[in-house]
């Protein structure tokens, strides 16, 4: 029974991938079995409710030497802790490649689209299986969620395309409306302690000398109620300066997306993180927070731009 | 224009690939040209001379950050070498996922399977793009060669049926003859100087701890006549201990394939090499050369043995 995850702190595309690719591998003869290495965000459960599926388990702790799938994800910083002794059989993901090996030959598939459910539809089409009601309903929610309903600059016609696949599949009848339910689902963020929501979507990224990189953590909050999180901005700044320590990280940013407005202003742990993030960006950073417009996707706007920054001069 | 370029010391796959693989992006609306990485084997010259296909020019000079895809590779040692600072944007490839890692998200294309070309024959399957007489002998060949006619244990059923595929549009009609007719071409190695043979098909592999590893050279000569090859003992010896000094590596070998009789004995350039070989396989390694039996495949058989005698104990 091959075990499929996504990444660490998982997402609704993390999760939801991961149990259709479960699915489509059984299928297929490769029996496979989703499992998820943390807890739910708030966008999730709601999205599984919807399409009548339980949560996945969590992942046991698996057998040196185990045979795994990753969905949505590739490096081993935000995989499971002993990634590099297990064996990697298949990735599927719409992430630049990192620090991934294997020890033999394996089935890889990665694509620059918004989603790693968009890839996903494509492996049913190549295999020439029908989509299922209930698949159709995660990946639609995964492509929505990932892209915000295609907000995201990492939007591709794919998968613009895959949605008005799914959508009748799906019966999801009104996506515009569908995707608001998720996101304010996601955005019903109660009484949540700071460090949770810091560490809801979060990743730490090595920059500069790749033979000794810095670690950098880097939060997002994608919410239709940024008033409310930036009301809390001591609190969680309080939280990143804690966890920045204990991880033993260069910086750590915490950047709070306006889903219906495309904004997002970022909260910096200190000084330290408003110089780097004045620089890189160009922007005023000052008392906690820079404001950065329109980037709205930290794969694609905030990554490459601090990977330029500290990229080591010839 | 984007180059397409398989690994240095090209083979077949490796110039057949680049070649198809740039013609299919061509048809796809990405414009592209094959390259190689150096000179040609005594086998490829035949099969593009039987396609009626020019030989690709030698990759020029590229600038910082310039667009590539590889077909037939992905580790850095076996690339060209300013690699790192490329931006690679597509790989199709059938080997092991070694150091590569990319700057976006890219197109990735790993399957274990015998050939890259039976990768390719699929990705015009999914383009839903009929196969042309000239890709399908190129592709035809590269399958045979790599597999050796499926007497390779690297050999998968989509290798033969890809071949059983494309035989009828590439309007060959007896396969085995012309697989026969291509290692003979393989073998006709005349006066080729000691060094040649060695490095025609050669690649350096790193073992041990992945931080800081322990580079090996290994060299296949795959012939239908091997008693020509061992009977120039001697001299290929000595352009090994030439290469390892150079080339600062911590052993060498070369693998002399009997293709018709699946059949492996190896060279080594010292007694250094005979201990790690001996212990390695658990063969009888002395006088500078080591009889290997049935392990015919580098990738499979040769490279993951020593893998395992190299990996740190824990």
């Amino acid at each position: 029974m091959l075990p499929v995850f996504g990444h660490t702190n998982p997402d609704t595309d993390a999760i939801t991938s991961a149990l259709v690719y479960a699915r489509l591998l059984t299928r297929q003869g490769v029996e496979a079995q989703a499992y998820r290495l943390g807890d739910l965000n708030f966008e999730t459960p709601f999205v599984l409710r919807e399409a009548g599926v339980e949560v996945p388990p969590l992942l046991p702790p698996l057998e040196a030497g185990a045979a795994v799938a990753l969905v949505d994800h590739n490096e081993s910083s935000q995989s499971v802790a002993n990634l590099q002794n297990l064996t990697v059989t298949r990735v599927v993901d719409h992430h630049k490649l990192g620090d991934l090996t294997t020890t033999q030959p394996a089935y890889l598939r990665f694509e620059p689209v918004g989603c790693t459910a968009t890839l996903l539809l494509k492996l049913h089409h190549e295999a020439k299986l029908p989509v299922e009601r209930t698949d159709a309903r995660l990946m639609l929610s995964a492509i929505l969620s990932d892209t915000l309903h295609f907000r995201s600059p990492t939007t591709t016609p794919e998968d613009r395309e895959a949605v008005a696949f799914l959508a009748p599949i799906a019966e999801v009848n009104d996506v515009e409306r569908y995707a608001l339910a998720m996101f304010a689902a996601k955005s019903d963020l109660g009484d949540t302690p700071a460090e949770t929501l810091l560490k809801m979507d979060y990743k730490a990224f090595p920059f500069g000398d790749s033979a000794d990189p810095e670690y950098w953590g880097i939060g997002v909050i994608e919410t239709t109620n940024p008033a409310y999180v930036l009301g809390r901005q001591e609190e969680l700044r309080e939280a990143m300066a804690q966890t920045r320590a204990r991880e033993n990280l260069s910086g750590i940013l915490l950047s709070v997306v306006d889903i219906l407005n495309e904004t997002n202003v970022t909260l910096l742990a200190s000084e330290a993180e408003e110089k780097v993030v004045g620089e890189a960006f160009g922007v005023l950073a000052q008392q906690g927070r820079a404001d950065l417009g329109h980037r709205i996707s930290r794969k694609k706007q905030i990554v490459p731009t601090l990977e330029a920054y500290f990229e080591p001069r010839a």
